[in-house]
C-alpha cells in the first residue's frame, strides 16, 4: 500500500453492511499500482443518513464514491446532479464530486455492456433479449437503450407492472426500439430463437441452485452470445450450456469488474488498471 | 502499510490547509505498527463547514478525529459533549465517536504536561509560571490547574485582557491557586527565581529569530525546568541556554508527539507505540 499521508485522496463506499466488500481491495490495488496519492476505505452507512453522510463528502473533499445496497436511491436523491442513464435506471452506484458539485452516475450497465465489447460482442445493431425487470435488469436494458445502439431491445419478465414501468423507462431514454414481453416458455423460445444477445438477470442457478437454469438448452446454439447476470457460481449452468452449444458466455464478474473500472475512471481520469482489479477479484473468489 | 479493507476503521484530521501535516504519517504508522485495522487520513474542511463535516463523521462511522487551525473552536461548538478541560481551554484538538456521539477533547496541554512527566519534571507541588496567554498557553495553563496539581500556577502576559480572560478559566475549571501579572522585566525576574517550572508559551525565539529568548540568561539556574512550545528550532536559544545553566529543557516537539499520543490512546484504548511515532517526526524534521 503506497503510503497515506496529508495530501491522500480519500474515495469511499457507502452501503450497509459493507464488511464483505472487495472494492476497497481492488481500488486500492488499482491506485497502488499507477502510484496514485488515493485511498479507499468503507462506511457503513445507515438508511436515512445518507444525506447527511453526502454532506460530509462535501465538506471534507471526498473525490469520489461507490454507493451499494441499500442506498442506491437514496444517495440519487440527494446529489446535486444526476446523469441521465442514472436518472432513467433510477438509482446510482457511483458518485463524483468536483469541488463540492457532487454528480451521480450508474456504472452497473456500462460494467456489462464493456463486458459485451470486450468480448467482441458489440450489442450495435443487434437484437438483445433481457431476461428479468429487477434491479441488473433496469440497470443493463436502460444503459443499453441509452449507449448502445442494439437494432431491438427485448425485456421479458414475469411481473407486469415493473416490467412495463422498465420498458417505458428504457423507451424514454434511449434511441432504441424497446419492447416488453411476458416471459414463458413459447414466449422465451420465439424471442431467443431471433436473439443475437441474451442477458440473464433473473437469479436462477444461483447458488445453491446451481442445477437450475432459465433458458431451455435447446434454445442455445452457435454464436449465441449469452450473459448471466449470477456470480455465484462464477460459471452457471446457464453458461456452461452455451459453451457447449458453441456460443459466448461472459460471466457476471465481468459487470461487476466492468462497473468498477468506470468507477475509477471517472474518479482518476486514467485508465484503469484492468488486470490488477481483476487479480484481485480473482483472488477472492 | 496493512492493507485497507472493508473492515477497516477510519480517522481524520480536520484542518484548512491540512496539506504539511504531519499527523497521518504519525498515526498511521503506529496503527501499522500495533496491527490495527484502522487508517487515518487528512481532510481540508473549508471554515463553517465543519458542522456539516461532522454530522459526515457521525454517519460515516469515522472513529476519531484531529482538528487543527482554525477549526478548534468551530468544531467544539458541534460536538456532542465537551471534555471539561477542554470546555475550559476553549477548543477542541481531539474527537472520539462513540456509535454516533461525538466527544471533544483537546490533547494540547495533557501533551505538555506529560512531557514534563516523561522529563521527570511532574509539576505537582512546584510552582509553574507559564508565559504568554495566547493559544497554547491556554491549553498548558487550563490543562495543568484541571489535571496536575501545582502548588502555584502564575501566568504572565502583555494583554491585559486575554492575561485576565485565561487566569479566570484556570481559576474556576481546577484546584490551583492561579494568579496573573503583567510581563516585563521586573515581574519576569521576580517570578522565575521562585519558579520551578517555566512554560514559554510565546512566539520569541521562533524562526527566523533564532537569537532571540525572552528569558534573560541570567534568570536560569540549575534544576530550574524549561519548556518551549516553540519548535522551530527544534531548540531555541532559551533552551541552549537553559542547559548550558544545568537546567532541564523540554523541546516544543514533545507537546506535539504527546498530544498524537492522547489522541491514539483515545481512539484506540492501547498504548501509544510512542518510538514509532516519535521517528516519524524525528525523519521529518
Amino acid at each position: 500500500m503506497t503510503n497515506i499521508d496529508a495530501k491522500t485522496t480519500v474515495c469511499a463506499l457507502f452501503g450497509h453492511p459493507v464488511g464483505h466488500s472487495l472494492s476497497p481491495a481492488i481500488h486500492n490495488a488499482a491506485f497502488n499500482h499507477l502510484d496514485l496519492p488515493m485511498v479507499y476505505v468503507a462506511h457503513d452507512v445507515e438508511p436515512g443518513q445518507v444525506g447527511k453522510a453526502l454532506d460530509g463528502v462535501r465538506a471534507m473533499g471526498y473525490r469520489g464514491l461507490s454507493v451499494t445496497i441499500p442506498h442506491k436511491v437514496e444517495a440519487m436523491q440527494s446529489v446535486d446532479e444526476v446523469d441521465p442513464t442514472a436518472a432513467g435506471i433510477g438509482c446510482i452506484n457511483t458518485v463524483v464530486n468536483e469541488g463540492g458539485h457532487l454528480k451521480g452516475y450508474n456504472s452497473d450497465g456500462l460494467g456489462a455492456l464493456n463486458a459485451l465489447r470486450d468480448a467482441g460482442a458489440d450489442p450495435e445493431g443487434k437484437k438483445v433479449v433481457v431476461l428479468g425487470s429487477g434491479g441488473a435488469a433496469r440497470a443493463i436494458a436502460v444503459t443499453l437503450a441509452c449507449e448502445a445502439k442494439p437494432n431491438e431491445l427485448v425485456i421479458m419478465g414475469v411481473k407486469p407492472d415493473e416490467l412495463e414501468q422498465l420498458v417505458h423507462d428504457a423507451s424514454q431514454r434511449g434511441n432504441t426500439s424497446v419492447r416488453g414481453c411476458p416471459l414463458n416458455d413459447d414466449s422465451l423460445k420465439q424471442e431467443i430463437v431471433a436473439a443475437d444477445v441474451v442477458m440473464h438477470c433473473s437469479p436462477i442457478g444461483m447458488h445453491p441452485n446451481e442445477d437450475a437454469s432459465l433458458v431451455p438448452v435447446e434454445l442455445l446454439r452457435e454464436g449465441l452470445v449469452v450473459f448471466d447476470a449470477v456470480y455465484n457460481p462464477r460459471q452457471t449452468r446457464l453458461l456452461k450450456e452455451t459453451i457447449a452449444a458453441g456460443g459466448i458466455a461472459i460471466e457476471g464478474i465481468e459487470m461487476f469488474l466492468g462497473q468498477a473500472y468506470v468507477q475509477f475512471e471517472l474518479w482518476t481520469g486514467q485508465k484503469a488498471p484492468r488486470d490488477v482489479m481483476r487479480q484481485v477479484v480473482e483472488a477472492n473468489l
